[in-house]
This record gives structure tokens, sequence and C-alpha cells, in this order.
């Protein structure tokens, strides 16, 4: 039997406490009982929702991205609230950022972004856009809607024009199960 | 033409510099004009390798990620070190993790792991691995090299028991262009 890798705290340090971010530094032994450091980014867990209407468009927005110093293209996403289930918080993230509601809700997967580093875990939906009424995304939510085919996305994945995990990982799964 | 939502910098506070990660939180202008801030984690660029052997057998590592508290199956993966080039990158912690070597290096893309607040962006190689000599990872690394099928890899993926991003990312796009 393979014996355990695990790291065992041995003290925590807190450095930051934010609206998004908690930083710790802890002192660990690892599995040989030498002593290590570990610093730990926990960040509330996130959705991402991919949205198809009856014409086969996909709803993108379009958003600045101040870490990465660019405005980029995302599936609508945000992170999940005190006491808010998985499945409300994509319900609501797809409301506010692009004014539609959807049905057939399945859940795509979830993952770890960075597992070296932090904690956030990102679950992925599908689903089918309702209504085509005109949409708008709530006040104060600085980001333009856009739809675009399947064929459109792949197309600015493999061009390296999408670059945000989330939305290439939701691409990908809902293609091969042959949602889009 | 659609205005650009830019967010600009007003002041910032460094947190915390450390091995991993760097914290500032910045005080930072809307395209309206008010006032917000951002936590920013900085973190150096990442490569993960999805090596295939003449069995068609996938190498991954199986160690334990403090952050995330558990002992979780990834593709060898790993930090660009300073002045290094993300393929010398990948072809060091291959090495490294696993002790094999490869040929036919391919880019199957980069991606940002979470642009809300970090700028992590993780380049994915793929190659086939050379010898098929008996391989040891270097000492100091906790870890367990495993040889998989890509069916079983995306078994575990479909099942959740594979939930590091880089890892499923590189496996769905390594198989749409028929390279496993």
């Amino acid at each position: 039997m393979k014996s355990s890798l695990l790291e065992k705290t041995i003290a925590r340090k807190d450095i930051y406490n934010g609206k998004v971010v908690k930083l710790h530094v802890d002192d660990i032994m690892l599995p040989d009982g030498t002593a290590s450091k570990r610093e730990v980014v926990d960040h509330c867990k996130g959705v991402c929702v991919l949205a198809v209407d009856s014409e086969d468009k996909i709803y993108l927005v379009e958003q600045y991205r101040y870490p990465v110093s660019s405005q980029i293209l995302e599936l609508p996403a945000g992170k999940v609230e005190e006491g808010e289930d998985m499945f409300e918080c994509a319900v609501r993230e797809l409301s506010e950022e692009t004014g539609v509601s959807g049905s057939d809700y399945e859940l795509l997967g979830s993952f770890y972004v960075s597992p070296g580093f932090t904690d956030e875990e990102i679950y992925m939906y599908f689903c089918r856009v309702d209504d085509k009424k005109d949409s708008h995304p709530d006040e104060g939510e600085f980001i333009y809607t856009q739809r675009y085919s399947a064929e459109e996305i792949f197309e600015m994945i493999e061009k390296g024009d999408i670059k945000d995990g989330k939305t290439i990982m939701a691409m990908y799964i809902a293609s091969s199960r042959k949602l889009i």
C-alpha cells in the first residue's frame, strides 16, 4: 500500500482577510518529517453557466479583468455567496450578467483552478435560454453581453482569443456530451 | 464602437511578497469614474505536460495539495523559474516529476486559471515519451508517478475523481486534436 503524502499543519499565520481572498501562510510538516511552509489563498467557490438559446448561440460576457490587465470574453460567472447553493448562484449570475433566464440546467462538472496555491473550485453548468426578450445586465455591471455559435467560440479558443479556463473547459465538456 | 471597460490603477498597496504568491490591493477607478478596490494575487506562469508512451499510457502524478487538503492526480506540472522559457520548464518538470524525457513536443494552448483574482497563466504541452527505462522522480519530490490510458483518465474526470483544471483541459484539447 502506498503511504500517505499528507502534509500536517503545525501553525497558521493569517496575513490578509479581504472581500475576495484570504491569505494565510502555514508551517507544515512534510511526509518525511521535515518542516516547510505553504502559502494559501482561500477563495469562495464559483460557478459559470453555458447558456444556449434557440438559435444555438451561446452567451458570453466581455469584461475588464484587472489581474490580467485586459478586456476578455468569458461565460457568465460569479462567486457563490454565503449560504447560497451552487445552482441558485448559477441562475442568479446568468440573470445579473445577461438578463436572460434558463431551463434544463445540467451540471457539467467542477474543477480546482490551481490547487497548488488556492482552494477555489468552479462548478460549470449548462442550460437552455428560455426567452429571447431583449436582455440587459444589471445596472452597475460593466460588461457587454454577446452571443456566438459554438464553432465561433472554438475558433477563438484555438486562436488564443479566449483564454479563460472555466470557459474553455465548459465548452469542451458540453461538446463531448453533445449538448452544443 | 463599444467603449473601453478599462479599470485604472489609482494606488497600489503591497500586502505580502512570498515565495509562491504576491498579494496587493489596489485602489482603482471604474469606467464610470467611481472608486473601487481590487485584490490581486500575482503568481508566476506555470506549465503542465501530457506525456504519452508507446503503450498509449499517459503519465500522471499523485501528490498532496495542501490548499485543497487532499491527495490528487494531476499531469506533471510546475512553475516557470526566473529567466526560464516555457518549453524548457515543461522538459524540466516532466523529468523531475516522472524521470522520463519526451520528444515531439506540441503546445496545446494556455489559459488563465481565474482572471478575477490572479494573473496565473498555465501553458499546456503534449509530448511522446522517448524511453521506457524504469523512471524515478527526483529525491525530495513527494509524489507517486502513475500511468493510465486516456479512457481511464476520462472516466476519472467524469466521476469527479480527477478535479485538477489543467489536467482536465489538456486531456480534452489533446483528444480534440486526436493526439490521444
